[in-house]
């Protein structure tokens, strides 16, 4: 049985192995995700974004929890962003790894690297792609919104979750309109903190003062206390809400017409890349250009421009 | 006079419009980069990075007036990442603009968009080059690290300081080895809040449990209340010292070996990924690709294949 068909009979190891294999940049990956694109498609994908401190992680913990009591099965991809200013999440992996490690209906992949393989918007939707294949019915990404690597990966999710938390400082009033944008449910998270209220009411504000969509959806305001679980049953609710009307209304269609297009153009731009490396590489052309570099004889443009003449001629066809 | 021409002459004005050619991808760009290249290397180029809230563009505004004071022609390259959670930098820019609007020795260029023409880092270090060839004796780089890209734009930098401020709650605990290497010079900027002296002694403490190569750098943590400009003579000149360690070390060879490297790297994946997708364009077959996705005939993997194998079979000589 091919690795494929291992992870669309369910099986965890297999697809532990094939998340390993697209880390690598293994040639068999590729084809592994060619079978189990068609496949694919069943898992609702949760977004949760928001900065740094935001907790994050413990409400996602909460979320996971509570999916698996109504039965669901979860796959959590945690985007760890390598940053040098944030490292909350590799505490809160840790907290997660220990509570659910005896449930196998919960799957958790962290995604540190970046650049391998097209960077981390690539890997996190392949590894999405890999936990719907595999019979998860929800995967919740978390991520720090704070690059547009970041936004990118939110694009992913069906629903998007921004965790905001109070006494961020100036943060609230930075805000620009772009975060409006991203999220279906806004979630004030650690709520019994001082102005929690004060920023639930801004955030609404903010969102009354756009004019929503006829027949569009209306994003709420939450309040949470990840830690002790408070609220975190309306926010299930409002998420399958949300999913309800993401199905509903249409905009799924779009979604996916989105979303195939993106890969394609993701995939595209990092293949060619390889491709071009590979054959400078078996000629010695890369180390010409290299040493011709070294030597100050070359500019990077100029190599470039030369070697694209060689490699896609104007009247290469296609 | 061609536009690199008047450029390397100093003219301001044909240095903007070079700038705004590059953001337009215009072909006359490269071109006039490609000119420019040779002549550049004598600009000092100064990162400064930190988390949003950290006080950094006043820092920049107020270092940007010392090395005038010093007779030093200064560039600003002003990164905003464009991101929900991040929005200091519109202000901050506001406030410097007016300052030095007058100045015809500073150039402040702000970078906002993203992913067009190669991403941030390639946009960063373009309008970089430029001022460099505008005869600009500083550039400084302005970035929240928080992002790889930011991280990628650190790299351009001869001297990079890392911004910290007091009271950012857990960060300082959260911080990654990764900090410390990217920081030739650590700054705790609002010094006169409370913790500053804790934040600086366990960023001091952090620096020492490093081994420092046998005659490398030892970076040191300066205190400075930007606001106020208490502390930005001993950042010049700290910053200065670094320059004059980075000239004497043979460090900038190496330096300027992998900033070439990174930077055809770069260039190469953007202008194949644009080519190819004119050369897909022309022909119709970008549309016959993307119809197949919307109606499920093809994955975006096996989509990539196919173009790959017409645009570059194995046996393509570079």
């Amino acid at each position: 049985m091919s690795l494929a068909e291992q992870v669309l009979e369910g099986n965890i190891r297999a697809a532990a192995r094939l998340m390993r294999d697209i880390d690598d940049g293994r040639p068999e990956a590729v084809e592994a995700l060619k079978q189990l694109y068609p496949r694919t498609g069943n898992a609702f994908i949760i977004g949760i974004t928001g900065p740094p401190g935001a907790g994050k992680s413990t409400l996602v913990d909460q979320l996971t929890a509570s999916f698996r009591t109504r039965g669901k099965k979860v796959g959590v991809v945690a985007i760890d962003p390598t940053s040098p200013f944030t490292g909350g999440a590799i505490l809160g992996d840790r907290i997660r790894m220990n509570r659910h490690s005896c449930d196998e209906g919960v799957f958790i992949r962290s995604l540190a690297t970046r650049g391998a393989l097209g960077g981390l918007s690539r890997s996190t939707s392949d590894v999405a792609l890999v936990m719907d294949a595999l019979g998860m019915d929800i995967v919740i990404i978390e991520t720090v919104g704070v690059g547009q690597d970041e936004v990118d990966i939110v694009k992913e999710a069906h629903t998007t979750c921004v965790v905001m938390v109070p006494g961020l400082g100036d943060d609230i009033q930075a805000i620009k309109a772009g975060i409006l944008e991203i999220g279906d449910i806004f979630v004030v998270n650690k709520a019994d903190r001082e102005g929690a209220d004060r920023t639930a009411r801004e955030l609404s504000t903010m969102l009354d003062m756009r004019h929503p969509l006829e027949g569009g959806w209306n994003p709420k305001v939450m309040k949470t206390e990840a830690q002790r679980g408070t609220g975190i049953e309306e926010l299930t609710s409002e998420i399958l809400a949300h999913r309800d009307f993401f199905l509903s209304s249409g905009t799924i269609d779009n979604f996916l017409r989105e979303r195939n297009q993106r890969h394609f153009m993701s995939i595209l731009r990092d293949t060619l890349f390889r491709k071009a490396l590979q054959l400078m590489a078996a000629n010695g052309s890369l180390d010409r250009i290299m040493s011709g570099m070294d030597e100050y004889r070359l500019d990077p443009y100029s190599a470039v421009e030369e070697i694209i003449a060689k490699l896609m001629p104007d009247d290469t066809s296609v």
